[in-house]
């Protein structure tokens, strides 16, 4: 069977500095139509960074949609057509100050497949070397490094609750796990 | 350290049914000024079904926002006031067909916190009954049943990209491991 909602008609509503929403009218399978809502974002990237001793560097950083503190892995937004393999290197050394010798894609996710069209891609960092933070000017975060073995019992208990490093402390644990 | 970023301006952008937008002006911890760009959501659900055969029940769905199906646990979002719990028994029920005698939380995430303040609900359910599927009008879907063994493989190989579904997917299986 073919899903596809073909567009009928496109109107623009918000054009901003990290989303554009727009409002789509669709054909569905079906020949009726209906509307969709649509959240344009350029795409992310994340990196879940192990030292030697199995910690990893996380963020706890000040997020105005929840009105909350939430600890995340180090990330970031793409710029429009930016490499997200470097942009994540990028991310990784400004926000903790690590510079990784191995470093790997492991995945992407889309966030909310609903409405918004964000892609984050994630990334494995190992064997890491520090070489200074280089926060932007308006950024406030605290570099928190804990092992990875407490991070995952944390993910299984519910004390993380951003998706994007769930998934990375999930598949990081299983990954250096099938490597040993 | 107090990373609070309180509200100096705030204006509506965006009333839509699923979504609003709004741009706050805040204050930083330094005392200057920022805009965040704010989408608002109800939040949703999502059921990971395991079957007596640890088979799990998907859901292939034409997405908008990726002009591509994606492959997904079963989910939705909520009306204003609804109780996830409930939400979530309802959603299997119509997008699957399936009630379940045991269900229970497994954790919430924050789909991208930097811009959205949506919270997904996550559920577990087991011990399966097949009552019959009931899509909404305007719900075109195919469901998929296959080993959560599989489905994990598919994570790990990064041949699912819902970030719902492969922190659920993760999860799950850790979970019902550690109970065996």
């Amino acid at each position: 069977m073919d899903f596809t909602e073909a567009t009928v008609d496109t109107k623009e509503i918000y054009s901003g500095r990290i989303i554009h929403v727009k409002e789509d009218i669709v054909r569905l399978p079906n020949g009726e139509t209906a509307g969709r809502e649509l959240v344009l974002h350029n795409g992310g990237v994340a990196v879940i960074a192990v030292d030697d001793d199995e910690n990893i560097f996380m963020v706890r950083q000040y997020r105005k949609p929840y009105d909350e503190v939430v600890l995340e892995i180090p990330a970031g937004k793409l710029e429009k057509g930016e490499n997200p393999y470097d942009a994540g290197l990028r991310e990784l050394r400004e926000e903790t100050g690590y510079m990784a010798k191995e470093y790997r894609f492991i995945g992407k996710c889309y966030p909310s497949p609903g409405y918004l069209n964000e892609v984050i891609h994630m990334y494995l960092a190992k064997n890491l070397e520090f070489v200074g933070q280089e926060l932007d000017s308006g950024e406030f975060l605290e570099v928190v490094k804990i092992p990875l073995s407490k991070a995952l019992k944390m993910v299984m208990e519910n004390e993380i609750a951003d998706a994007k490093t769930q998934v990375a402390i999930l598949k990081a644990n299983k990954i250096l796990n099938e490597e040993k």
